[in-house]
């Protein structure tokens, strides 16, 4: 594990990051992955600048955002990702009833991937044109 | 790869898994994957009633359920299950605009759970208890 | 992708290897993976060599192994590697109802790890202790 | 983590899973997945009728069913899925041996599924057709 | 599959991403990721900033990134970015054994990642603190 | 949780190789993975000679290959092999600023993947042939 950078002990550089972090999401608190970020500077404010772009809302929802974050990263099985945008998809609405549903759709795609795979399945001619 | 199998050459079993198919969706299109899928009908037809039981309507609305499938089939890789379930999710209301956003998400989510991962980050106690 | 070595083309450590495949597995035939491999001679001896003794009878029987090796293939997504141990699994003796129960269980696994992966459930007190 | 819910406290929904777990394995221990699912009964109802199934003596015996299972497992690097399996799989027989085996063939499939992905080897004609 | 853009008829704002990309690379050839990340501009810039960021020379050198960047690429079995990433680490010197070495311990590092989930090995207390 | 197979209680085939990693690495410290792994001598000894002569110097110095295994082990989210392996790395001259840097490659190349792999980019016809 490397050091967790608090913001008394962080350069200039971090603080800025740190101060757009607390002033975006209207609190003090920094959460543990950004202060872990702080020890590769250029990594922390590059990954928070895309990090703001992307969750803003847009075409998409916040909420929605929330929860396909949290859907990947319960396939991904990162447990520090999922305990914080569980966090951040509560705070953003998602209700209990919302929570189960989705789990129960991450978990039938991660069974009925493996099938696809294992049955190799190909691809309907139908689908192959998106847009 | 394994045979698909035709509504013609069916079994009365896989026939009514197929019925039910056309039904739910207001088709007649039977896609590839379940013609896979029928060369073993037990799990063709548990897959097919979760499936319908999971993605029907509930506290998340179907268009939401979609894009969590297709976050999930794209960080897997499934090139069937990103082919089918973009389709399904254009069918439900997906743009263009948000399919973009939608990657903008899934790949940002799979960014930021390798570093979280690499760092090692520890849970932050506010994280802990979710409900 | 890089070229595939064939026989006649072989260095003799390339030659040796490929021998020792023909033999151990009683066909002249030898699969792409291994031309594949043959680009880098030495990862080519060592995979086979590690290939052959873990796949030997011992306390799990070949086609328990095979089985394996398919359901960590599907899970990985791996093409190459479903249609290759497939067909090996399917030479020692795996039938269709066997493949299909294979992919339900495989199926069912991804599922139920992405629910516990996202519920971050506890591991309970009475299965820390294995052997 | 979400809250574990007990026997004692849970709704009547609940309690007849609990009870059909308890009957189906023939002791009162419920483990901790089944308790934090039941925080979304209509998923703890259809994961537990789907395992069930799945998991049923079939074409193929139970332990070879619970060594596939852990092999996915392992594969996806879900602790608890590990830890609960492994105990399933020595309850119906696996011994010491069977597991270093098990996760030596685990272990050798996840380094050959990376080498057949890295060189990009194409399918060999002869594998095409499983059945 | 979405369509390609091409320079021809790509808006102003994916001409000039494109013109970077030519400028950078000091080749005309855009390759088809870009093509198909121009149909959602915003992430089409988003994402040739930070990649342009991430792969200048630092700390580590500029073939080592690559060959990091295959050596993720072939784990995930993305068949794109091996090819294209494969094509980057040889236009920076990556030869056929450096390939064939970088393979082998990929897989090698595939494999242990299981046995060391599989067995739940504990992290010495010796490697806690990193840095 | 296997037991963790210390020396003065290990049998003459695990001391052989535990006396083997101390020679080769020039210190009288056992990492917990091999004690794991001795639970399976046949796996242990192995899985220690592939990967002594996988992480032996090549056409790729040592340095480059820890990075390398390191970046599998994030992608991975192996908790143990990232430790492990960041340690591994370290002392063989991996600064904080060299991690911050492979990180973030690590980061981009999983947020890439994805992309590739959501928008189904074809492998450009300039790609196909590596060497």
């Amino acid at each position: 594990m490397v050091p967790l950078i608090e913001y008394e002990e962080a350069s200039a550089e971090v603080r800025a990051v740190y101060d757009d972090i607390r002033r975006s999401r209207n609190t003090v608190f920094i959460n543990n992955f950004w202060k872990a970020l702080a020890n590769d500077p250029p990594s922390l404010r590059r990954t928070w600048e895309s990090l703001k772009a992307v969750m803003a809302p847009g075409a998409l929802d916040p909420l929605t955002k929330e929860l396909v974050y949290l859907a990947v990263s319960a396939t991904n099985g990162c447990t520090y990702c999922i305990a914080s945008h569980a966090a951040a998809a509560k705070a953003k609405g998602m209700t209990p009833a919302m929570f189960g549903e989705l789990l129960a759709v991450v978990g039938m795609a991660n069974e009925t991937n493996r099938l696809a795979n294992g049955y190799r399945v190909p691809v309907d001619e139908k689908f192959e044109k998106l847009f």
